[in-house]
């Protein structure tokens, strides 16, 4: 039964600390407004409970000792409020007291978590890192499908269709309200979670480890869905069907929610998941979100799926998906590579069947009004950065570091010729090399092209996936010796590499960088071997880098080597 | 009045959605659990409500369409719990349902707020950064100070006194309950808070502009705080008491007490501020806190103050703290260098009186057992780097950057000659140049030791301290050019700079990067001015900077000139 405000406010509680003198009882009295909700009323309720004389002098104040008076009895006396009875407003408090507070996280926790996460650096736009934390879910949620692992974004820019939307949708393994609601729950990860009363299993299991970690189990902090849609936009739709489930269920969340129930003082984190059958979107009346029928409408040929559909795009993030669509396609390519091609990576001839890494289809599809879409399988992109290192290497090196106490981190470099004129260690297509100018004129300075130049060695990556700010420049074993070695210096300018280790190396919260990588790897307990045609090797890798080293600059490079100029002949005949 | 388990239990709400036909109430039923709290007294109860006759066919189940039945009632009917009725498990949801669903977010949002955000990266232990963050709260705390504005850092590792502890006090204007309430709200920030209704202000006002933005308002996100506190330990005891305050209050947030309420199942942020009187330290009874005594005990001396403390110091946190004192040291006074020198910096012959700048104590103690304290002032350390800078910096080029729509960048460049035999420009002291060697003999490869070598030319400070992991390679008007310019190549080596900004450019949260400062410096609008005698000039800067360079090359470079080799002379005279 509902209470009007007046019995509402009779009934709000208030705690009183009585520290009038040293001798006074020690805890608070919890006392209720009462039904003459004003100062008089109340001051009289009090001397009524304590058995105070109504003519002894005394104040009722905050805890910031602000006396209490008919004036602002109201804004100050509010429900679960802690006062004071003392003799007057500066009287030293005798004994402690205890103020009951609340403090429950703003929902910015929430609605700003990914505002200032995903920073740009080397001049790259971080967008396509909060897109990885959707993939990294899907990822996560199709690890387990027979067949076909589809991971669809689909950028709907068509205003015929209504407002501008990003969608990420899987056939993995869907959600259940449960699981959906958990979803929406900051900070609440894979480790945290309780068993699902309804699934088969009660708690988090390792993958078992498999080649350059590709486990697919992406998934840290409970934060990088929630993380990744309000970098983006501003609402986040959620929608999901388990296999063996009738129901579709629903979710939203969205900044202007969260400001709607702090303005009617409602409960911030309640709200409501909405279950239905597939393909009914009955609800969708807005017309700013008509592309969602035809979404829906999809559902009844889905046995599983998840749907994550943001709106409120940022206007920059808008313009950078539409015009600079090629690269930061590329940078998805690049930073999903391996789970795309498979932990050998894009090989030349590779099979086209239908394999294990065959089976991941991240695609990406564009929808502009008069224009026609624009869809790129991840798969096709040929000129991602690993890709231009797979295609110009000539030979590969292939190590473990064993970190004391930790984890393992496998690596490879691989050997980049110098082919007759010129380096082929591969640009950065997003950079190309300052260096290739055509007006080096006598006055100019000759700089030699640098293969990889100031570039660091290695590229790292965090359960297969890459982590984008964290690079290794080099270890003392492979950078240039300080004497002449086996191979002359420019060699070691023609090597690049890849990291890979999984979660016994910790990430930060935006999966940007690794925490510690770096110095754990340069730890003198740190132990290297040689992976030779699949077998580890206990050598000296010194030696071992060295000479591969050489070997490769023997086998490899080519270069026209000038004799001594001997002069010029007129050869007239010609 | 407290009610018994049964009591409660049979209180608990349900909401029954029957499904069982189309044409069914759309709407939900609130029912209350009931008396009999079981299976088969509840299905009577669904009978007796909806007016069902006892014998028909129905199916009671969750929304993922688990059959309630005796054996599963309790755990699955619990408060709150949505509920279908059906003709049978499988049916098909005719009209959709919307499901209660709450999403606190869990306490791991403040416990491991800070645990994966303060990373390592180019060797150096992030630490320093995360006391950083306490650092800036107490600059903003004593930004109103009258006189001196003291912080100091505490480093109680004396096993005599108790547990280890990290104490971070200062004598700012403090913090009132419902101040110290609105600290521990995650993302809570200067912004979204309401006025206080004690303090004189209603909103955030921004600071007037000074010169390097030295605002000491360095506070955006809300959260930094309780970030450093949870990366720093698992237990944060907050001691204040404002000046016009007769009381202290205290709160203590930890993962243990945060655990304990999860166990019992209580509200988890709810919780209690201790108000008492200065220097009354009854309530510390754990013999593990003991050195708490001795700091209450010095309230009674302060006007105002602020005490973080924090306990269950991560053990390599120790570990670094007492091994590297010097290094972390001197990290803090690199960052807050222009807070503790002024705007102009460490230059050699500053007043030593106090000033507007003098009056900014950063004082860093350690205690250990059987050892004397290690006390500094951060203005006393000469090595930091930009003491470095300035120290051997023989003349400084000054400019701003408009960026368009934004904010202006301050900027300054230093010339670093070469002075007779060497370059002065600065090593970093905790990089000592790879290139120092002794041994270079003549099989080695013979590398000039580079001024700047690969390092960037700009470090990068917001609102006055530095933000360590972002910095500017350089502009375009400052890297060398292709054809040979003004002065020799090798003098845009010699040059080290540093920009300064305020809030008008983002920072991530954790204040270890800029957002995107580099992308709008480089965007094609921004115009860069001089400085010459604190007058802003238009002119090209290319032209102007080109020969402020030649200038510093002619009137500070001093190398000695050989001229051509003639040939040996024997002296026998000497
Ligand atoms: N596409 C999806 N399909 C199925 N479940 C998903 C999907 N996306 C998210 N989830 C569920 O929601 C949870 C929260 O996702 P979120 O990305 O916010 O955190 P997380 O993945 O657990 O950790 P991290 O912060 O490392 O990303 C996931 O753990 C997963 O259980
Ligand atoms: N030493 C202090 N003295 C007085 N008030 C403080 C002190 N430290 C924190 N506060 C108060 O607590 C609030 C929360 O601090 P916290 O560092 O967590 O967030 P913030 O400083 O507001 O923002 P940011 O995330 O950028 O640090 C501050 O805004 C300030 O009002
Ligand atoms: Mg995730
Ligand atoms: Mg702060």
């Amino acid at each position: 039964a509902s209470s009007s405000p007046l019995e509402r406010r009779a009934a709000e509680t208030l705690y009183l600390f009585d520290r009038r003198e040293k001798e006074s009882e020690p805890g608070e009295r919890a006392l209720q407004i009462g039904e003459s909700a004003d100062y008089s009323g109340f001051r009289a309720r009090v001397c009524q409970t304590l058995g105070i004389s109504p003519e002894e002098k005394f104040v009722i104040t905050t805890t910031s000792r602000k006396e209490i008076n008919c004036d602002n009895f109201d804004e100050t006396v509010k429900d679960g409020v802690t006062l004071y009875l003392l003799r007057s407003v500066n009287q030293l408090l005798l004994s402690a007291t205890k103020e009951r507070i609340d403090f429950l996280p703003h929902y910015d926790t929430l609605v700003k978590s990914g505002m200032y996460e995903y920073y740009a650096s080397e001049g790259q736009n971080p967008l396509p890192f909060a897109l990885a934390e959707l993939i990294d879910n899907s990822l996560s949620a199709t690890s387990r499908n027979n067949g076909i692992r589809r991971i669809q974004i689909k950028l709907l820019f068509d205003e015929a269709q209504g407002k501008p939307a990003v969608a990420v949708i899987d056939n993995g393994r869907g959600m259940t309200s449960k699981q959906l609601n958990n979803w929406a729950v900051y900070r609440l990860s894979k480790f945290t979670r309780q068993g699902d009363f309804e699934s088969d299993h009660s708690g988090y299991v390792r993958p078992v480890p498999v080649p350059r970690s590709l486990n697919s189990d992406i998934s840290y902090f409970g934060v990088g869905g929630k993380q990744a849609v309000f970098f983006v936009g501003q609402s986040a739709r959620m929608i999901s069907k388990p296999a063996d489930s009738h129901d579709v269920h629903e979710l939203l969340l969205s900044k202007d929610d969260f400001e709607k129930k702090e303005k009617n003082k409602e409960a911030i984190y309640s709200g409501y998941i909405r279950n239905r059958k597939p393909s009914d979107s009955v609800h969708i009346t807005n017309d700013d979100e008509r592309f969602l029928h035809h979404l829906i409408l999809e559902e009844k040929e889905k046995d599983s799926f998840t749907a994550v559909i943001i709106t409120g795009v940022q206007p920059e993030h808008i313009q950078y998906l539409k015009n600079y669509f090629h690269l930061w396609t590329r940078q998805l390519a690049h930073i999903y590579h391996y789970y795309v091609h498979g932990p050998k990576g894009n090989e030349i001839h590779t099979s086209k069947e239908a394999g294990p890494f065959n089976n991941i289809d991240i695609e990406i599809s564009v929808y502009e009004k008069g224009k026609a879409p624009k869809i790129v399988n991840l798969r096709e992109i040929q000129d991602d950065m690993q890709t231009l290192y797979i295609n110009t290497a000539a030979d590969s090196f292939e190590f473990k570091a064993h970190v004391e106490g930790d984890g393992v981190v496998e690596g490879i470099i691989r050997y980049h010729p110098f082919l007759y004129d010129r380096e082929t260690y591969p640009d950065d297509p997003c950079f190309p090399s300052k260096l290739k100018d055509e007006d080096d004129d006598d006055d100019g300075f000759i700089i030699e092209k640098a293969a990889r130049g100031k570039r660091p060695i290695f590229e790292c990556f965090w359960n297969g996936r890459l982590i984008p700010y964290t690079s290794v420049e080099d270890f003392d074993w492979c950078t240039p010796p300080k004497k002449r070695g086996l191979a002359p210096i420019e060699c070691y300018n023609r090597i690049s590499g890849a990291l890979f280790t999984n979660d016994k190396f910790q990430v930060s919260t935006n999966k940007l960088t690794f925490m510690d990588l770096e110095l754990k790897l340069k730890d003198k307990n740190t132990l290297f071997t040689r992976i030779l045609n699949g077998q580890e090797q206990r050598m000296k890798i010194d030696r071992e880098f060295a000479l591969w080293l050489k070997d490769c600059h023997e086998k490899y490079d080519k270069q026209i080597k000038f004799t001594v100029f001997k002069g010029i002949t007129t050869r007239p005949d010609l």
